[in-house]
């Protein structure tokens, strides 16, 4: 074991985990370069398929860019204000080219994703995955290839909003035991205050006052 | 800000994600229940699609089990030794029913996957994440309902081996600025000693007595 992980005590990486949260405001300081290079880096060390690597990100800071993104990151019609807002995106592209690994290009480039969010906590900054997107109209802005796709894109920036938990199901809810249908009953749910699904997206999109 | 953040620097986080690596040999001592816990809970703070956690965790301890199961974590004519030896697997399953967010599955099943093996990491365990398999053979044996589907699986067990970092692609080869094709030379390249790709897979699969 390397020196360097010793330093990280399990109980401490696992609150951070359990701290992040899905952040939709954003102060409007940039995000400093020797930042954006530790989220690029830790996005870069994410495992994948064969060890391929198969993802392109595209970090936009330029506004004009990030409000014509910001325009098509919709789902019908909820638009996510945050995108406008966040002084820098991540769009995080997966190249499926590859018939047989073109199967493991979602995971690839979630676990790449994820890293970059984890990292982004622990640099005290804010993130939040937005996977409704008007693909075809960001792969234009982007001029992006044929070949690459989007899988989601990141918002990143200073919170100016500490959320609280969203729900969690209980383990004993998603575990089983050796075969499926074999659980245990460990007490263990957190139920948060912001319900799950469509309506707790819709409570936060409306921005209230309080806490939802 | 949680206090819990505030003890992992991000270099020291930086640190543990560029230590991860694919283990592929185990001690035989078996993953104490603590342990066992919290790589649960790492993947159950994971962030998905609308919070929906479409995750169902099969943790296999059983000898009988995991051995039937890793007769077919096979690809064609490699079959993963290292399932067999690993005295834990947890097999990563998603519930794709909704059409909407079935899109959305493989990357929210990824990240609580990925949040496993960083935690499974700074426990001091190892682990690997397999996607090659026989799903079908292993869905039958875990008795999994038609409505989940596998994404992958992962090993887990105390390491007995400490491999040397796989390749990376530079951040210049795989970052673009703003658009597509805007990109910056970084000089960060990170040759590693293992070859990317099939070769790799195979050297690492031959167990030599050297380092490939």
């Amino acid at each position: 074991m390397s020196q360097a992980d010793k330093n990280i005590p399990p109980e401490a990486l696992l609150a951070l985990l359990k701290g992040r949260r899905s952040i939709r405001r954003y102060r409007p300081d940039p995000v400093p370069d020797e930042m954006v290079e530790q989220l690029l880096e830790a996005g870069r060390w994410a495992p994948s398929a064969s060890n391929r690597q198969p993802w392109a990100l595209i970090v936009i800071r330029d506004e004009t860019i990030r409000r014509q993104v910001a325009q098509h990151a919709a789902y019908y019609f909820i638009r996510w204000a945050h995108v406008a807002e966040a002084p820098l995106l991540i769009v995080l592209c997966g190249e499926g080219r590859n018939r047989i690994y073109r199967r493991f290009l979602h995971e690839d480039v979630g676990l790449a994703g994820g890293q970059i969010m984890l990292q982004a906590k622990a640099l005290g900054l804010g993130s939040c995955w937005i996977g409704a997107l008007d693909r075809k109209a960001i792969s234009g802005i982007l001029k992006l290839p044929d070949h690459l796709e989007i899988v989601a894109l990141l918002t990143v920036g200073f919170p100016a909003e500490d959320p609280p938990p969203t729900p969690r199901k209980p383990l004993a809810e998603i575990v089983h035991y050796d075969v499926y249908g074999n659980r245990e009953d460990d007490g263990g749910a957190t139920p948060g205050r912001v319900p799950a699904g469509p309506l707790g997206i819709l409570l936060r999109r409306l921005r209230l006052p309080f806490r939802v």
